[in-house]
Formats: C-alpha cells, sequence, structure tokens
C-alpha cells in the first residue's frame, strides 16, 4: 500500500463519520508498517477519540506495534488540549517514525503548527498527499475553522431555462428520482438545512434525510414576520427540537413564537433589514454559536437570491430537469407552461465545459435509445 | 488500418465538405487494399462528385488498382440517378470487392436499397460500423432525407438561472468567448440562421460566420409585422442576398417589403396564427423548398419558446455561464442584477449526470486554482 493507496483509505474511513461529529470535521486515518495495513481509526462522533487516537487504540488492541509505523491522516493532527489531549503527543508517545498529512488545518489554533511539533520530535512529516480529495472532503469544515462563518451550500431543482415552477405553481417534480436521492444525500452532509417562510407555506416540506440512510439536520426557518402555519410539519413531527425559527424582533415575543417555543422550537431573533429580510450575517452568526458549520439552504427563490446576492453562497448545487417551463423572462420566456406535463421535455445528449461556461446539448424529446450517441 | 480506423478517417474527410454540399449530405471514403490506405475522397461541393466517385476518382489517378480493395463510406451509397448516376454502379464497375458503410441513407428512395445492389452483384456490406458517429454527423441530413423539414438546432446563451439578460436588457456578454467561437462554429454547420424581429430591432445581429473559418449560412427574419428597420446589418450588407425576410400575408406586399425586395431581401409570406405567430410548420415548408435542411434558432425567447412548444426543436445547445441574473421567476428570482456587473458570479466545480437531469456544481467566486479540486 502506497501514500497515496492509505490516503485514499483514510479518506473513506473518514465518510463514516459524516453526520455524527460536527462541529469537529470528519477525519480518517490509517498506520502501515512496512507497506501493510495495521490500523485503521475514524472520529466517529462528536467528543468521541479523534481518527489518530482511534487508529492507536485499534493498533494496541490487535497488538500490532506501531514504532516506527506510518500513520496517515487526512487532516494535520491537533496539538491544542482538546477534549481528549493532542493527537500530536500521542503519536510521539507511540514512537510513529513517519506522519502523512493530507489537509493542512485551517483551525488557527492548529495551522501548522501541529506538523511543526511533530518534527521538532524528530518524525518525518510529509504533507498534501491527496491533498485536493482531502481538502475537498474537509471543505465546509475548513471554512468554518478559518472564518468561523458555516458552510453555505445552496440547493436548486430547475428546467433547462430556470424555472422552479410550471405556471400552475406546481414544483413536485422538476427533478428526477436520482436528483432527489442526491439532494437527500446532501441533507446528510450538512448541520442544519435552511429554508424561507414561503416554502414551509408552499411545500410544508419535513427536510428530513429519507431517500438515503443517515441523521436529519437540525432545520432551519426564516420566517420575518411569522407566516408560518404552527401545524406545519416542521414544527409538530417528532423531529421539532431540532427547529431553528429566525424571526424579527417584535415578532419573536408574540404570541405564535411563544406557543412554538412552548413545543420545543428555538425560536431567535435577528435584525430585518430592508424589504422584510432578516439579516443573514447576523443569522449565521447566531447559528455557528450552536455548532453549525454547515447549512444546506434548500429556498425558495427569494431566500437563495439573498444569499446568493450577498456572497454568502460558497457552494451551488442545481439540478437540471430536461424541461423548459418558459416561467419568467428567461431562455424560453413566453413559453409558459400551464402544468409540468405540459413542458416539453428534450433528453441531455451531452455536457462539457467551454471555457468558464458549460455547453449542454439536449435532444429532441425524451431519451430514445437509438438517438445515443454511444449506443 | 482496420474497418473502424479507416471508417474514422472517411468521417474526418466527409467534414471538408461542411457548408459548401447542402441539401446533400457530406460524406466521406476512403479505399484500402491489404490494409493500406490508397485513396480518399469527400463530397467537396453540391453538384460535385460524391465521395465514393472522389475515391475511385482519386485511385484511378493515383494508378491504383482498386479491384478486390475495400471501400468505407460513412453513407450508404446511392443507386439513384441523380446529377452523376448512381455510386452503386460506379463501385460495382470498378470491381471494388468489399464495401463498409456507417450509416443507412434515410432517403426514402435509397434507405437499403444501395446496399442490396452492391450484394446482389456479389460483392461483400458490411453496415454500422461506427454507426453512432456517422448517424451523429449526418443528423441533419437523415431528418430532412427521412421527413423533408429541416433540422432544427436552437441555441441560447444564458446565466445559471436561465436569465438572458440583466435587468438593464444588456445581453452582451452573457456566455464567454469559447462558447461565442462554438456558436459561430454551429452557424457554419446549418444552411440558415433564424432569429425574430425583436431581435433584429435589439441586437442588430450580422450572423455571419466570424471567429472560426468557414462560409456564412443564409438568414431569415421572421417578423409578421415588419417591425425590422430597414437599416438592419442584415438588409444592407454584402450577404443580404443571403436573407430572407418572413411576414403576414398583408405586410408582404407593402411598401416597406417592397423596398426590402429591391435590395436584395427575399421576402417571403406565411399565414400569421394566434398572437401574431406566423406558422412555423409553414416557414419552415417553404425553407425546405429553398433547398434549406438545416436552421440554427438563436432568438429571441418568444421564437425559441414558440419553436420549442411545437415541438420543432430537434437539437438545442445552451451555453450556461457561471453566473445568476434573477430576472423572471426563476431559481433566483428577485435577485434582478441591474447591470452584467452586478451578477454574482461563480465557478463550475463539475458537472455530471444524475438520471435524467444533470447535476451541476458551481463554487463561489471566479475560478481560483486553491479551489480546483485538480489542482
Amino acid at each position: 500500500m502506497n501514500d497515496r493507496e492509505a490516503m485514499q483509505r483514510a479518506l473513506e474511513l473518514a465518510l463514516r463519520g459524516t453526520g455524527h461529529v460536527s462541529p469537529n470535521p470528519r477525519v480518517g486515518c490509517v498506520i502501515t508498517r512496512d507497506g501493510q495495513l495495521i490500523a485503521e481509526g475514524w472520529h466517529a462522533r462528536y467528543g468521541g477519540p479523534h481518527a489518530e487516537a482511534a487508529a492507536l487504540a485499534a493498533a494496541a488492541q490487535a497488538g500490532e506495534p506501531v514504532a516506527g509505523a506510518t500513520l496517515y491522516s487526512t487532516l494535520e493532527p491537533c496539538n491544542h488540549q482538546g477534549k481528549r489531549g493532542p493527537c500530536t503527543q500521542a503519536i510521539i508517545a507511540a514512537g510513529i517514525g513517519r506522519v502523512v498529512v493530507g489537509a493542512i488545518d485551517k483551525n488557527p489554533i492548529v495551522d501548522g503548527v501541529g506538523v511543526q511539533v511533530l518534527r521538532d520530535a524528530g518524525i518525518e512529516v510529509e504533507t498534501g498527499v491527496l491533498r485536493a480529495e482531502c481538502e475537498w472532503q474537509l471543505r465546509a469544515y475548513q471554512h468554518f475553522a478559518a472564518t468561523g462563518r458555516p458552510y453555505i451550500i445552496a440547493k436548486a431543482a430547475q428546467s433547462l431555462d430556470g424555472s422552479i415552477a410550471a405556471a400552475n405553481g406546481q414544483s413536485k417534480w422538476i427533478s428526477g428520482e436520482e436528483s432527489r436521492t442526491r439532494a437527500h444525500r446532501l441533507r446528510r452532509e450538512v448541520d442544519a438545512v435552511l429554508v424561507g417562510a414561503t416554502t414551509v407555506k408552499k411545500d410544508d416540506p419535513e427536510l428530513t434525510v429519507r431517500m438515503v440512510e443517515g441523521p436529519s439536520p437540525r432545520r432551519v426557518v426564516l420566517d420575518t414576520n411569522m407566516d408560518s402555519s404552527l401545524r406545519a410539519k416542521l414544527f409538530v413531527g417528532p423531529d421539532r427540537f431540532k427547529t431553528f425559527l429566525f424571526t424579527s424582533e417584535s415578532q419573536a415575543s408574540g404570541v405564535k413564537a411563544n406557543a412554538l417555543s412552548v413545543s420545543g422550537i428555538k425560536i431567535k431573533s435577528a435584525p430585518a433589514t430592508s424589504g422584510d429580510r432578516l439579516d443573514l450575517e447576523n443569522v449565521l452568526e447566531q447559528l455557528a454559536a450552536e455548532g453549525i458549520a454547515s447549512i444546506l439552504v434548500e429556498g425558495g427563490a427569494q431566500v437563495l437570491s439573498s444569499f446568493l446576492a450577498q456572497d454568502l453562497v460558497d457552494e451551488l448545487h442545481l439540478f437540471v430537469a430536461p424541461m423548459a417551463l418558459g416561467e419568467g423572462k428567461g431562455t424560453f420566456a413566453g413559453l409558459g407552461a400551464p402544468r409540468m406535463e405540459n413542458a416539453p421535455r428534450m433528453h441531455f445528449h451531452s455536457v462539457g465545459r467551454s471555457g468558464e461556461d458549460l455547453h449542454i446539448i439536449a435532444l429532441r424529446g425524451p431519451r430514445r435509445a437509438a438517438t445515443e450517441l454511444n449506443s
């Protein structure tokens, strides 16, 4: 097992912590001796052992000596006295001979110091193996660690021409089952899902993880004027204790907010800016203080637009269906498909990059084997 | 050189006819003996020799005997007495031993008969080598040959959210230089480019091929009420003889239409349907009669929508820029970037299929090396 293979395995192990460790990062670790894997570890739950400590413990339990062995970690080992003592000291104490690190921890209290401490102890340290992959897996944590602000992922499902509903308001379903499954996978990746009051009124969503296995994230509703129904699923289901509702300062002390608060909803107030929008920076600060390091913004359009206009969207997932709805003023303006069934449907032939743009080719009608290039 | 390699070469040769042979198909041909290439041919200009005849002539000129040789053609050889006599007879007369065909000609007067004639003459015929690639290269011709209706390619450049202009109307340029170059390449591929009167008024386009080498296609303007300016570039430039203007029956005999007709514009009338739209089926019939087998519909939104709503779009090319403009009622409704410079810009991280949908991931801000997965 070479360095890249070992780090690849550590990346896989790290995923086991998804949904259980935040605001800590998910981290994976393997230990090899003479190129043979002797132990694996991962950060499995918030407050539990770090990946490095878990791997060292696994080696000890298996009776595998680690003196002179190589330890791989997707993230730089911590050197600060956290819940469990610094990993760097455990690594040094165990006699590890070489440490290979994927990403340097952007938390200002680590940020290279972990590597330095190991080197000062005479351990050979290599950094940057599968760096891009490790940084990608850790991007939400790294952003939160560096800025103190939750990492924002925006998600939308739209037609080819950017419409999110037919003329009759129908939006279920623009995207197909695979896309909806991926959207649930995104929910599993984040600490919280956020929607606006209009979405609560219109769709009454549950915002839970259903189409894949895994824990459901917390939920955040932005509702300046307390327009949401007290009977919305987010407020009455068994997961209602996971719901935060942000409203204006005046509404936060009102009757409706009080009723929700009594049934377990966490009511928060934020200053309202022009146009009755809540101050998003303030909302994000409060959510960060609750240990929410990543947020999936699911809509609606006003909420998505506000996040984007304030340059708060770190990552956008756009599911594009091969149909045109022609709402609004876009590419197929005037088409205005009254119902979803009326939407002209095509099928995607190919998609590729065109400079900074995408070049999408769609062909007439639904998918047919005969029109496929590679059929 | 095996069958696939020889057919690949024939496909490359066929491209040399692009823009010069319509409404004939572009076709490429190679002849091999004992696996060695001995002659190449392609259909170079409308009325000129077909690819097979050109290849046979090239072999004769080079003094290469072709008796028993293998002939590869991207399209089934014709068996009808066209401008030059049937290719099947030339192939039989030359003593070719084996013929390999990419696509069967969907023209009802060929459609397998060419292959049958060759087989009846004792020639071994194989069909379907690189069939998908040949069908793709010949798709416009095949559609026209089978249906008598021009193949319609729609093209649009839009923001992530399907907007085609900023709030101030500015649409230059949403897409980048590479995308605009590809759009010019598309123009070179078709017999005509079609726009609506609004686009003529707003953009005053030339619709010529400029960013790549090649002949400019003919141009078609749909203008029910003769709203276009007589001084529009399409009507005054040196290519004005290539311009067709379709208008209502009443306008077609009016003063404005007459003035354009005198300066060389081809005025056509078509019945108007509801909402002052010209009957597209009628327009396409007239264009087909002019030998126009493929049309690139470039806009505006109303024209694109009409084609799509009537199920007339065979192929859609969508250039998507990594920015949001928020016009209309789409994914970022309410964003409404007043000018192009205000549009929030992201960069594409990845794109892939998600069932029948596309899954596009864009990241914050313009492209930076550090955020790239594969940097």
